[in-house]
């Protein structure tokens, strides 16, 4: 049974680099940049020995962490931070300034949680066909094309075949993607964006093995915009359990100690360590007690694979975040692209 | 002054061909079935001889024309006729029960008048990725692919490009297109179905000369589906100077005979011709009622653009009338393509 | 025939006082502020002697007319007048910091025309059930309640009824009232936001005497804002022929000094007089030349009604236009009611 | 720390009284009637005794359980016996014919799991102003208003308020009332509508202790129909690690049985029961195995709240579920108050 247990058969699903990354990461490879308490850039640079240990593509990695998206002034901050990282990004990549772009907005349109892409697809603003029909357009505007794939379960057509016969008719200079991602933190949901430069793998959240979109494979850049706006209810289950083992180490060293229990928070939680020992564990939460965290996730996720539970766990708002979010990435894109956009 | 007002500088703009049709059209290009009060079928064959007289390709054209939609009896009776059409012309364009088919919404789904292709496809039982995935699909069902192009203005690619490169891609073997189109009649809104088989220009609303996607110029059958959703206010202004002289024409008859005015309606004016004398008409109106249909709408057109008044004229329940047409036509392309479907 | 067409059984139905006023309208009541080429705001103060002239009620009449408000600048320009008229509005009114406020947003939101005042009260700040709750509330915020009554023909409840016995309930110092209105002019569709304190009769569109929400009835202050955002199709017929006027006088003049017929645009049709003799008149379009504007409306108003034509004229943008005009009042009311906004 | 965690401080929210009936619950309340495999209605008649049992008010409760909503014949199912139950529940409850009705959808239309009640609001036959405006009503037909109130959230009114002073306006003869509800299973989000005669508690989902409304309190019949449409994070905690100890007790007796390791599935976790003894499931999972249900949820709850973690848990095709049952219930709700009607 233990030999089973531990088997670790399957990597947890995260599609965010930030989550990889391990304390002692070289500081060659990563600048964290705090703009206040609650707003943060992190940059990887994954290059061929860091691409072996994070499991990742070769390239630029950027975090932005932000606390909170709901009001006006916290809207501009991560939209001053996006803007910046977009054009750093765009000028890493070498593009020049009337190269045309093509936004992609991949998701789907009717599922709150996937709908991110297309929401700013429909925010953005599109110039291509200003420029195709001769029209005068002012100085400082890009030709940009902007359109949503859909999904393979609505279109009936896998979204890579989409974007690939647009790109090779329209032939744009590079892309930007816009897509909803999966996270393995709960504490991410909404609350990060993450900007590469190491293309994108369209559909691969329904777990096939689909192909890249990248400058390796279709020859002109790909910046990827990611959001994180689910996690897996394996996620929540084996994180509560580990919140579990430090709630209960903290009981019982309040409660030896004699001191009134107050009540703790999850800043509390985080700074503290599971100081449980081993035996301690194992007389609360047995065998689980006693498992990794990769294992543990595999045991859970066996578990609710068999259940044939295919639930997604979303803050209660999520309606509202997701909308606060597209209006901050379209403005971001639109100012990113253009030298003299206002709105 | 005349010279100018009576040069017939271009057509008034209509997508329907039973908007075009003479009364003394050849009995054998033109069959009219009339399934009851409100619903009546006319199909139209041109071919070369018609083609030149109604400036319309060759082909089969079928009308379907109802006064209501709104309640659930009319819809199924609308929907039963429109299925049994689209199928006919499935059999005759030669298609066989396991060709894939693309399904094309075109039209704005931001912009409500414009919205009825996107709806539908949103609507439609899309199947072709079970195919391509190799999952195992139920006895009479067809492979379904389904996908809204945009368009220009908000993807800033011609709609002709994106159809273009993802027929290329993903090869079906035959299209269906929804397109909202504009009529020359206030009547026909939301209260007409055009099928055709010979093929669409897409983008053609904006006034460009797009390019043809038909059976002729990609070699697979294409079954265009329209309906009539707005009329410009060129239409609207000079239907109502007809319906006018009617009216005039009416009062007139009515007050000479010391009879009481009763109110007239649609249906009576409809049914009356307008008798008023070419020598009353001048004195009523002037060189205005002296002027041919075709004269008086280009006079009023050519005020129109010269005001810049980019309008439309819808009846007030739209959005009602659009989303009752969308599920007419989704259902029914769903039960036209599949032969086991239920839904 | 002639008595019968010149009865004047019924005013042309506008919600606009700027489309009531004459040109020799007392100075001392009428104010117009030039922002700049395409922003003015009008402010009329109905008396009693107006009163009876313009048949509107006594109070401030607030008029802001803008070209443009698809573009950011002209958004935030519009939004900045809107704000400092409001909160003129506020303060004339006498209401304090923290009275309390119930927005109200009439209309249907699911008829895009109609769709103003519930898509406003969507996005405005709500903030009483943070005061009822005992939740400490920043200083500077007022306690804010929001609603959309919606509208009779959904709800099978006069709205009137509906916001009558919410007022009984909470008890608000004063109201806010979003609505949609009818225009007379193509013109201002969209282009137009009237302020007025002499209250509303919600319902009145549908053509019924609805009871009147004001402070004589109410006992407390009400603000209505309205912007027009359909004609019906009488007026752009009659407008259409008047213009047809001006044309045809301009084809008139320029043809008999043979100058070459350049195009004229609207603003030069505004700017000249319609020149023709009513001899001439007579001769271009008879009778209805001869008319004076109320009748040829109530002429054409009575033939699209016995045609059962309940059409509405819109501009094309229609859905894009009530989208950012929604973004422009509500911001503008955040920012009226509240100190310390930021959003 | 034992002492601490037995402590049940709290019942598990639940708005279903199926997730509260014992095995042994006696077969005088309860009745079943299983139509197919994938349909089920049991009602349950609350009298004094069962009250204090269940902790619910004396009443009728009916609950239809359904694997599925997603296809057509599945919606006519469910369809047929939610119309029976409605207008069995009409009948017990002495309404007559021509009695008033208003039904209010409670819920949050911008936020998907809490947009049923208005969804149905919308889809729903209203005619009250009919009779109200002395139209000619067909016979058979009832009079219906119905309105959606918000919540207190977005409108800063208390929804039972709202409520309140609407019925003290309109006076109907009885209320029907649809919300979205809290599971305490994951098994039933979206696959259960329970109808009750025992009023609602407005705005209870915020954990606020709210009026009721009910024939005792307003003195006319409340109908409320209930969808679960989310779970807290807390039952997906609680019932994967209990299916868990399922999975190991499994797995622990195949191994010994030297047997193939064949998949098992949910229906097979649910047959068996779980054989692990106390000592065993102490080993696996320590003191967490020792727990009760309710013991193992207050824990949880208490992590999870600490960590502020307002989470919940859906279905990944949510959007579209919501949609499916709102027209199913809003069709329903027309054939059950209307004798002749036929969408």
């Amino acid at each position: 049974m233990k030999n089973r247990i531990d088997l670790s058969k399957y990597q947890v699903r995260t599609d965010l680099i930030i989550e990889n990354i391990d304390k002692d990461l070289n500081k060659n490879n990563i600048n964290t940049k705090v703009i206040n308490d609650d707003l943060k850039v992190t940059t990887i640079n994954v290059d061929d020995k860091l691409m072996g240990k994070l499991n990742k593509k070769i390239g630029t990695y950027i975090t932005i962490e932000f606390s909170d998206i709901t009001n006006h002034e916290d809207r501009v901050n991560v939209g001053d931070v996006f803007i910046e990282q977009v054009r750093l990004l765009i000028d890493k990549l070498g593009i020049s300034e009337d190269d045309t772009c093509l936004v992609l907005g991949l998701g789907n349109k009717n599922s709150t949680a996937d709908s991110l892409g297309p929401l700013v697809v429909d925010k953005i603003l599109v110039t291509r066909h200003l420029f195709e029909l001769g029209t005068n357009v002012k100085e400082g505007i890009r030709s940009v094309a902007a359109i949503s794939p859909g999904v393979m379960a609505t279109t009936g057509i896998e979204t890579y075949d989409v974007i690939i016969s647009l790109i090779n008719k329209i032939k744009p200079k590079f892309l930007i993607v816009i897509d909803s991602l999966a996270s393995s933190s709960i504490d991410r949901i909404n609350k990060t964006i993450q900007l590469t430069d190491t293309g994108i793998h369209p559909g691969s959240g329904v777990g096939n093995n689909r192909r890249e979109i990248s400058l390796d494979t279709i020859g002109i850049p790909v910046i990827a915009i990611g959001v994180p706006t689910v996690v897996e209810s394996t996620i929540i289950v084996s994180d509560t359990i580990n919140y579990l083992f430090k709630h209960l180490s903290y009981i019982k060293n309040n409660y030896q100690m004699n001191k009134l229990i107050f009540t703790h928070n999850k800043d509390y939680l985080d700074s503290v360590s599971d100081d449980l020992s081993l035996a301690e564990k194992k007389e609360i939460s047995g065998m689980l007690g006693e498992l990794s965290d990769a294992a543990k996730r595999n045991l859970i996720s066996e578990v609710l694979t068999s259940l044939d539970y295919n639930m997604i766990v979303t803050p209660k708002e999520i309606d509202f975040l997701i909308d606060n979010l597209g209006k901050v990435i379209a403005k971001g894109i639109d100012k990113s692209l253009h030298k003299v956009i206002d709105n």
